[in-house]
């Protein structure tokens, strides 16, 4: 059974501008990070959008909204700025599609030292596998519930909410 | 909760010794690892081996079993060598523990470039958090009851058993 | 005979910062590339600055100068932002040291995937051992006298004046 | 002026082969690290051999001296394992070519976390820039005339012999 791993943009996506000296958008490293992870024949790609999910506005949340529907595969991993994850989280959790789609992102960007991106795929990719349908954010080793969960700033970090 | 995580060595945890020229291994990798994917507060880290999996020894399977049995935590990720991970998880598995256990590793180790193992470890970490008490082999982004699956040699890849 | 390493910022030695997602200044990378350069031992580090060089005033620049000045080596190497290395590099040309100063800095920072940085750092740590007295800017592969360069922001190169 | 840049294998160009767990040669890293040291357009590339240091022969130091020999570049880095690198030196410096000639390698290989290599080639580029003609070894951030110095193979260093 093949997943879907849907590229949105987010920090997990973001390369450096040499002439500029700011990060941006170019094509998604995720071709190249599902090829490392050996699991390319097992996966579709979707390119859909390269954006900071600061910059999501309701359009874009639907996109991703009908690529999970339109998905032939009931297993699909987004790939999404943290910032705004939990409201794209929500558009997708209220159409209760009767999938299985994780939300997962970084905080320091897959090109980046030190970065959590690769495991968070990873994670990402084992919770997609086996979670019941419904959507969720997996971020720092933990699967949330959508409707679930919040982005402590500060600390960097996703925590239930109480 | 809390995953436990356990080192055995394998090609997840080599190094590159300069003055030989030879894989070989030191301290794991795992502690920095846990702390990049930012899950280290969150997990037990247990120092067990550092066998080259072909190394490994009926009594060196004993004591994996030993810290799974003793464990605390009931969802465990054992880094593994890939060439006898079969061997061990049948250890495991006929013991029957009533925890989740799922064994993982690389095909490029952690320090070299390209390498498969943080996303492995992801994987690992979503299925043990997510998976039903028993004994798996997580390998290129795929869930594997230990009984059910063999390492295709030729291709670099776990499959399951027909 | 040793060389200085003299840290002042720029590009080279930018962290990316996962709480804002912007790239900061913190502890100096320097000291870690030349353990791995395997140079530590005969250089000298001074960490004397960490500043974007487009925020660099004279009186950073006078400090530059003052290290330069005071050092017991005489084989130098400066680690620069580059928009503004040429106008540092015209402080120390202009001061008339007797001494070898190489100004160096990068196009993508250290901690960047597939960033000149390291390289950069060997180039001009070449140059400083073998170069006669004078102030020299060393990037992209070339040693540029410090009044015969100009950065092209474009091409993201420095070429020689004509 | 272009570089010519002589790939001949070692430490330097060596790949981890997933497959046997071995270290191999294969396609050379260095034009990869030509382009993102920056400098692929100033240097002529040549893809000579792919051996370990200690599997080279008579023949094949004689084919890097005719490499070297037919260059029409006067300034040249060859890119050799650091166990017989002193032995090619010599083939190469009795034959006093009048040209400037670098040998490097590296302690770790270019794919391997914490390598030296390209501070190692940044800092033969910048000697073969620099340096007047003659035969060089360039390890450890010291440029070595050919016939004086000698590896410490238990330090893992290059030392001038006095």
């Amino acid at each position: 059974m093949s997943l879907r791993i849907i590229a949105t943009g987010g920090t997990f996506d973001k390369h450096y501008d040499p002439l500029t000296g700011n990060l941006y958008f170019r094509d998604s490293v995720l071709p190249g990070a599902l090829q490392r992870a050996r699991i390319a024949q097992d996966c579709v790609f979707e390119d859909l959008l390269a954006l900071d999910s600061l910059d999501m506005l309701d359009e874009h949340r639907q996109q991703v909204l009908q690529s999970c529907q339109s998905s032939i595969e009931d297993q699909i991993v987004v790939v999404h700025g943290t910032d705004t994850m939990r409201e794209t989280a929500a558009v997708l959790g209220t159409a209760q599609l009767k999938k299985t789609i994780v939300l997962t992102g970084a905080m320091v960007p897959y090109l980046v030292d030190d970065s959590d991106a690769f495991f968070n795929l990873g994670f990402a990719c084992g919770a997609a596998r086996l979670a019941k349908p419904g959507v969720y954010i997996a971020m720092n080793g933990q699967l949330f519930d959508w409707d679930k969960v919040k982005k402590n700033r500060d600390a960097g970090r996703f925590e239930a909410l109480r």
